[in-house]
């Protein structure tokens, strides 16, 4: 872990660098396969899926006997866990619907906006060697909530062509019936142009690895709407010195255990807190079972002392996290001065776990400084807000002169023309 | 005008297709100059608008004597009619905003979503031919009632230097101080990595032709964050027979004076109304201004006669339109199956132009199908949502078997443990 000791303004950028994504070296290679699928639909499928995930498919979907099974392997006491987070949720998203508000900006001059989902969506969850399961309830329960008509879910198959029955079982628990054994950029592809069993989707979501990612990308290229641009998982704390360093180191490691380019970073006005922790993390990390993904990700990560908390904050909103915890005696004050964060976990008793699974926050967040600009996923992702407005005779005529006017400006006659024959209309009275 | 008569739902594809974009050709040349504006920062802004706008500069900042002499070269009825519009859309827009909701999702498991201005904003307005002041309303009102603490704009200057005053006293008007004679895609290299003269912002607004919209496209790779995807500009309207043909014609006509590649359909179950715009066009176009630029995008523009309205809703929410005019008698009842548009235009006297400048709602939409899963700007655009979590002991103790347990069968042992350390010391009873 890299210690830094109140460093000077000017050198945060440089302390505060992400990794570079580049993925021109394998861009040529997801473009292909996008092709391929485009081409040539499920024949593509089987063949990549054959080739990446060596597994013999005769059908790309999912059965209803593969279904009913699921939950039959799942212990009593994980769908119980699943049940509760997915509750929570709920809970959480359905208090983001929005009821429409007629705005009357001018008598006869009636706006408003209403919340129509996207009709058609696909979900990309990774499989391999940990079947996130949590994100479809991350992804499935908004867009349920919102009313998407047509929900795809695409993840690859293990060898033996199964699919981890916690994915199926949680994906039949918030809905889903359309799902199918494919992954990768193949995938992507799949959702974005359509193939014999896979239908086209308006917009695409969910994590997986830099094809992916990249996959994504490029089909958003082609207008296709996607999530959030991804990077590396990103965890901040700010900690001073009434926080617990067990928790700290804990929280640390939580992350860490992402990817190996994951980033850590911890920045505190204690040094004894600071070096306590760095301490907890070796002890901690020894029981790990990703304990090598761990210390590769600690590599890179970073301790970092400021004078007081205010700095503290203003170095972490430059940074913009993904995750951010603030274990301060003051936490939910300083929340109010968070800028730049995708999550905020408030105090002691509120671990990154918590909202990664079960508190009822969206765990897809913006990464690698996005939070600057990008919001994480929400009931509002999964609908659009179409605008509406109607306008009365007495409306038109009241704003019809300053559109005339306006449009004269900035010399659109034709614009201008729309309404002056309107008026027109209305002066002579041959409307009724 | 091409005509189509009841064409069979297979042809619809192909009847609605939009034409192809591809920037291919010239991206090359924006990339150069977005890496020379990089490199170079102030210097090679000087040179690209000697090159692309004929102005020799000697600073790229407008002056407050510019902007206090605007004012005096407006008249007064556009000020009014300026003001006017302004006063709808932030009256439209200030609805918008969100009061934080506070929801316990268990007992001590408090969540909230906290919406934050994006700090550092830039806009873009064309120059040349038509001023586009009313854009500027548009984006600036959204952005000042956001909150957002840094507005940059940058505008093409004319080739003596100057930039037209409505732009810059509606710049004024809404507030903004930050002005920049730059135009093209050397301005959105500028906003994108900054120079000396110009800071970096975090998200770029705003309309441009189609080298702008490529540098936009390009730089969003780069992590800054764009409004929307754009594409031609776009107006479906559905009709009936109870329509006026004159007013139907004008609104076509509005949306076919933007550019030659704009989109312009008309669908109506009325073969007399259809043919009656087709003559009314005629007779409306010749006394146009833009007249040149009006029949090119003609050429291209469609009449669909339906069977009905309800096929005809059909078609139009396969196209996605960003403009959508319903004007039939029962316009308000069809606007509750708009599924997918950017803005809806209800009734005989809400036509195009309403929402183009003044109604209060925001011009700035998805177009080229978009609309499928893109909103038009709004307040949104202009805020990020972080959420909040705080957890109180007993909200840890009630959520964190369930947190234990799902991590674990996703085998994130590190994130288990988070929890569990916790709560181990919750049941050792050593924390206070």
């Amino acid at each position: 872990m890299l210690y830094y000791e109140n460093p000077l303004r000017a050198s945060w950028p440089e302390i505060l660098a992400r990794p570079v994504l580049d993925s021109r070296s394998f861009e040529m290679q997801v473009q292909q396969i996008l092709e391929e699928v485009r081409a040539h639909g499920d024949d593509a499928l089987f063949r990549f899926t054959a080739q990446f995930d060596r597994a013999t498919l005769d059908r790309l979907t999912v059965t209803e006997t593969e279904m009913a099974a699921a939950a039959g392997k799942l212990t009593d006491e994980l769908k119980a866990a699943i049940e509760m987070a997915k509750s929570n949720i709920n809970c959480f998203h359905v208090a983001q619907k929005q009821e429409i508000a007629v705005v009357e900006t001018l008598p006869g001059v009636r706006c408003w906006r209403k919340s129509v989902a996207i009709e058609r969506i696909g979900l990309y969850i990774p499989g391999g060697s940990a079947p996130l399961f949590s994100t479809i309830l991350m992804l499935g329960v908004p867009a349920a909530l919102a009313g998407c008509k047509e929900i795809i879910l695409c993840t690859p198959p293990r060898p033996d062509g199964s699919v981890d029955p916690a994915i199926l079982y949680t994906a039949g628990l918030v809905g889903i019936r359309n799902i199918f054994k494919v992954g990768g950029a193949q995938a992507i592809g799949a959702l974005a142009f359509g193939t014999e069993s896979i239908g086209r989707v308006d917009k695409i979501f969910g994590p997986g690895n830099a094809y992916v990612t990249l996959a994504k990308q490029l089909v958003s290229k082609e207008g296709i709407a996607i999530d959030l641009p991804a990077g590396p998982s990103e965890l901040v704390i700010l900690a001073d010195a009434s926080a617990d360093a067990r928790f700290v180191a804990a929280d640390l490691l939580s992350q860490a255990e992402h990817g190996p380019d994951s980033q850590v970073i911890l920045v505190s006005d204690s040094s004894e807190l600071l070096s306590e922790v760095r301490n907890e993390v070796q002890v901690q990390l020894t029981v790990l079972s990703r304990k090598n993904i761990a210390e590769q990700a600690l590599k890179n990560s970073r301790l970092i002392l400021v004078q007081n908390l205010a700095t503290g904050l203003e170095l972490l909103n430059q940074y913009a996290p993904e995750h951010l915890i603030l274990n301060c005696e003051n936490a939910i004050l300083l929340a109010e001065k968070v800028v730049n964060a995708g999550s905020v976990f408030i105090g002691n008793w509120s671990p990154e776990s918590a909202g990664d699974y079960a508190s009822g926050t969206n765990h897809t967040l913006p990464t690698y400084g996005y939070a600057r600009a990008y919001s994480g996923v929400s009931l509002d992702s999964f609908v659009k807000k179409i605008t509406f407005q109607e306008l009365s005779k007495e409306g038109l005529q009241s704003l019809g002169p300053a559109i005339e006017t306006m449009a004269a400006a900035e010399q659109l006659d034709a614009h201008k023309n729309a309404v002056s024959i309107r008026l027109a209309a209305l002066r002579e009275g041959v409307i009724s």
